[in-house]
């Protein structure tokens, strides 16, 4: 009998909230302390598709700040009344084992916030991009040495980037190539170089938040010169998730969305990063896109955000959205989400690692746009619609049409 | 050049809310006083299908009340505030054509509640159920070959209907047919008259309540016997809609219902007839199916109905869902729906006629399955996912898929 | 120096979310563990009342389930999140010696319904009403002596009651007592004997819940006969709440409330008792009289309960209001309240054994109007409106306005 | 018999929508065509308070725009579904009367989006300061002396202005009168103009904006000299309101309001002038004060505001308010608010004519404390409490406390 394949999940912030959740699940699925809801890839459909096992998982990843794994852990627990003390207590083993695959994160091209964030902790002020690039490099090979692991796929959980300023640079990678061995100061947001690291080593690369990622086209061009497997961006996880199916609802009966307003009470340390107004200008663009592809007209559509500390990791979302129908009757429908961030985000990045590894033994290469389903702003698709985006990630990974 | 073919659409119940909204609808369309929101018929991908224009359909119905179509559309104004008095004042004289087709209903077979709302009205206490059907089929007949019509679709947008109580020549049509022609009470509930008549003229038949309609063994075999087009029941407008699209939501991503509550306002003469704890009973059901049949396990469902006289036409649903995610989570979501009920029912009732009408043209025979979408309890039909609801239709009236 | 006094605080329930969370939240306020919020005896206005010390009220209690205190507690921090498992260690020696005080309730006049909940539990069958009576009497006087209390007060956190049957022995105490010391079956509820037997021993009685008490013109003579102090009923710390603040909002701007609709979900003991119809019925008048009594007009008021389960011991009450303003125009408001019900009745429950021990201490003898802010249904008081409940209460202890 | 008291209502912004809709109800109420909902001022306990009849006022105002009052009714009509066609002819008369009232309103101190509204419209750039007053003074006069009134209140329902820049000239009217005789550009807002005009001509003046009108220290230095009534600021018609009787139940309750965060939609004039992120400003620093005013500790308060142009005059605020209670508990409450703005103004503008006339007549002077319940902003009133406001104006008008 073959032995089990062996695949490493690296975290980009993997002390953060969705990254100790991560890591957190990983350990409960693994020791059967908790069931496998919350995860798409656990489906009945997708059974005999070969994913393998969640709690199979090995866990490592970078980290700027000081919190360990099971610090992060520790700390939604107590600000946000998540886990019971039972469940880290059987995790915590695992968890301690996790946290020693972590490596210290990049300083260059992070943000002012995560500049802060990260003060006193242990992120690297790396000497130059390539030197930076070398070092998470090496962090990702020797994570797969250590462990025997067949495959690596890196998911970049960490905090969002204000949109990066386009430069001559980012258009080819013969040109940025030439500007990343030189001396000069970094042309790439921090995720850049994640990503970037990831690829030149033989990783998939996923993108579950705003920043950019290898969304730039000499970075997609060396992706795909290396046949690299990525996908992103920004994981829709709670306003938007229920947008992309609303919207079609409304498309379907022939209703004309008039406006379709959306406001967003946020808490944890994503909100308090886009108190930057440019890594909410950047959040904003993902969580508007939806509405106005579905429907038709031009309705006018209004996202906001604000951060309310008191609500931690637990986010609340108001949509008013006013339509009208038959003979220009104007009615109204609002929703209120009240769903804990971290912990809808941590089991679809456990499923995008599975998808993603099973891409990678098949061979693929390239956007994986079968994951379209899991992001706000899915690359290279404009198909915004929960059901169709489901089906197309059934008929890829499984061949046929959802049941 | 071929004639235009002519299409009649019948109303049982054509001076209530809804009815009368729908020969509003089609009086103004007609004269390009008003645009086909609210049309999934007008929806792009049925540009092509050879569809009847929705402005050219003859309108006519039977009433019990002494209520006109007219009456019906003021009644809406002066209550619930719907239309212009401009767009009345220009669909005034069709009205006044479409209640020149308006025929006495019958009053064998109706609750107790429909008998008081229909007193000192139009309805026809019929001296027998041969009688009844007789005269009903005779007003059909009538109408078709008066309006040189080439197909005539019945649509019952009456008030809802107890659950029938079963009895042995519900079972076949041989044992039905004998009863029918004894002179002993009636053992079928006025829809199911008002069903018969259309079948054993030719005409489609479909049934836009929960009432009984051809819902019963014996019916349904003289349906087919007869190759009648037929379908329903109970259109799905509002809260239910909703449903339809958010539980398939819950399901694709592996999250668990524990509890899904509604509670539901309403202040129409539906609301009236719904304070008859046996209406209520049978409306209710429809409602609560689609949540149970989508999302896996075994949530709790409740669904509650409140008669609001100030609301009138103005339905207001509020749900709360309650579910858990990852590592046992708890999470919530509720909406609240804020709806014209008969604006959100018309544009479905002219949907049905045209999309039966092209049945009837195809010489297609039997339960339209593919009419799903529009109903809340669609006969023969266990998906109640609105997106593959609405791939059928598109499927099966265009031969292909929905882009 | 005089010795500081000595306070029992007697709950029948004791066992229960609401008694658990009492001895709990005395327990932690004692050890200065918890802060005392909720505690609207402890707002500013009352810092020189002379109430005695929160953290120094002795619990005791009559329970019938098997359930302890620590039990209560452990279960509300398992089903509802309730609760650190720090504050429990830290509480938990006072919870096992509150415990000690506990004594079993009487099974006679209990409903159905509490009987299933009791089976297997420490619940008596007590032979007679008049020996039931004697039992629950002695257990308070041996509370007393034993804790050596200045003064008891007994406050009813049990099940909700159906509204009693009316008998004529109910009409006078002369009358009642005839039939107490007969063999008949009991007459009273089991609401009644804790009353009766509070008020035959000294201790004052308070009615936390819609159960019939002390409310029968028997059991008032009695009381008044005795000197004792008493109240209720059924605490208002919920929708109802909202309700007494919005209401007068609407009649201070002479907004016509067209009608105003709660449904209400509730998953706790309460909760699975309320599905029993008659004891639904006593909590919806409550809940229903507050909006009639405070808007003028006859506004359509509707109160619904559902039971679900998932909740546990958390309410979500959503209310909508119709109303009409200046020229007829009509608007909407809605609420969502989602409280745990329990740690908002718990403090309440403390407030009114300190407010009451202070009346007992001042002399004061009969109905305490004073408290009726913390009622729906307030003994003998029509004003509904929280301010002007408020401000009475004020000037009732600190004998001047509220600044 | 003495003749009946002659009241003059001058509205500043005449032919906007509560400028309109304040003529639109005094006609209406004239004529008897509508009742007095909404009118705080015709609660019974002001029936024998010698107020004049809100049907007899005499209505007139300033106006930059070409819009009439009868076009002001009529947009209402077309885009926000206000009044039926019925009311709008029947006071129409009346209503071209008022028309004949209205006089240019000043282009000086106007904001760009005024100023670009008013493109076209009847408004004067006047040459000074001095002579903008001088005419505006004018028409107050000579309204008054043509219709004979005993007296005039001005009420600025026109456009909210930005906070105006300080300058030293603002300190005293010593200081200020030397600089409005020169030729030097205007240090005064509009809407000081406006307040200046109508002390300067015996007038009372009330700001229901958030505008700066006599908010400045040398303009109340002359109002208190000339024996001034006047009053404001920014009418409290909406979601303010419900804040400042929910605020106090917290507060009552000893509940923390850990934070409170409102969005407010808005699609009139109001919204579009308030796009301009210092009109904004001006108006959410009146929004925000009540709750930290009314509350304890320091909550996280947070107020949004999106123009959404499909609402018109339809106003939607969301409100939710994050709380904890007994042992740290953390609850919520959330309430949607869906009103018509105008038609929630409009009687309350009718009440401070009313409630300021009869000031005027008892010979009062100065800043009129007691409509402290009408304001968002009340000039030198702190208690934001509804209750207790409202207690204010029934003990000042009526002598006595509320029953």
């Amino acid at each position: 009998m073959a032995r089990k394949e062996r695949i490493g999940l690296w975290l980009v912030g993997a002390g953060g909230r969705v990254g100790s959740a991560v890591a957190l699940g990983v350990a409960a699925i693994g020791k059967k302390k908790a069931d496998t809801s919350g995860l798409v890839s656990e489906l009945p459909v997708f059974a005999e598709a070969g994913l393998a096992a969640p709690g199979a998982l090995v866990v490592g990843g970078h980290e700027v700040r000081s919190t360990t794994i099971l610090d992060g852990v520790k700390e939604a627990n107590r600000e946000a009344g998540l886990f019971s003390d039972d469940l880290i207590r059987a995790a915590a083993p695992s968890l301690r084992g996790f946290e020693r695959n972590v490596r210290p994160g990049t300083l260059l091209g992070v943000s002012k916030t995560v500049g802060d964030l990260a003060k006193g902790g242990r992120g690297k002020k790396d000497r130059s991009t390539a030197s930076a690039i070398a070092r998470l490099s090496g962090d990702l090979a020797s994570f797969r040495t250590r462990h025997k692991l067949d495959r690596v796929v890196v998911i970049n959980v960490g905090c969002s980037e204000a949109k990066v300023q386009k430069v001559a640079a980012h258009r080819s990678w013969s040109a940025l190539s030439k500007v990343l061995v030189g001396k000069s100061p970094s042309v790439l947001p921090a995720s850049s170089l994640y990503g970037l690291a990831a690829i030149e080593t033989g990783c998939a690369f996923i993108d579950f938040t705003p920043s950019t990622g290898l969304r730039l086209p000499a970075l997609r061009e060396r992706a795909d010169l290396l046949g690299a497997c990525y996908g992103g961006s920004d994981g829709k996880t709670g306003e938007t998730l229920v947008k992309s199916v609303l919207a079609p609802m409304f498309a379907m009966r022939n209703l004309n969305v008039l406006s379709w307003t959306g406001h967003n009470l946020l808490g944890n340390r994503d909100g308090q990063v886009l108190r930057d107004p440019k890594a909410k200008a950047s959040k904003i663009v993902g969580k508007d896109a939806v509405v106005r592809s579905i429907v038709g007209g031009s309705p006018e559509t209004h996202v906001s955000i604000d951060y309310v500390r008191s609500l931690d990791d637990w986010k609340v979302a108001w949509d008013y959205i006013h339509f009208s129908g038959f003979l220009g009757t104007k009615m109204a429908m609002q929703f209120t989400w009240q769903g804990c961030d971290s912990m809808l985000a941590a089991p679809l990045v456990i499923d995008l690692a599975r998808f993603a590894a099973l891409e990678m033994k098949r061979g693929s290469a390239g956007i994986m746009k079968h994951l379209a389903c899991f992001f706000k702003n899915p690359i290279d698709v404009r198909d915004h619609d929960l059901s169709s985006q489901f089906r197309s990630l059934v008929e890829h990974v499984v061949g046929e049409e959802s049941p």
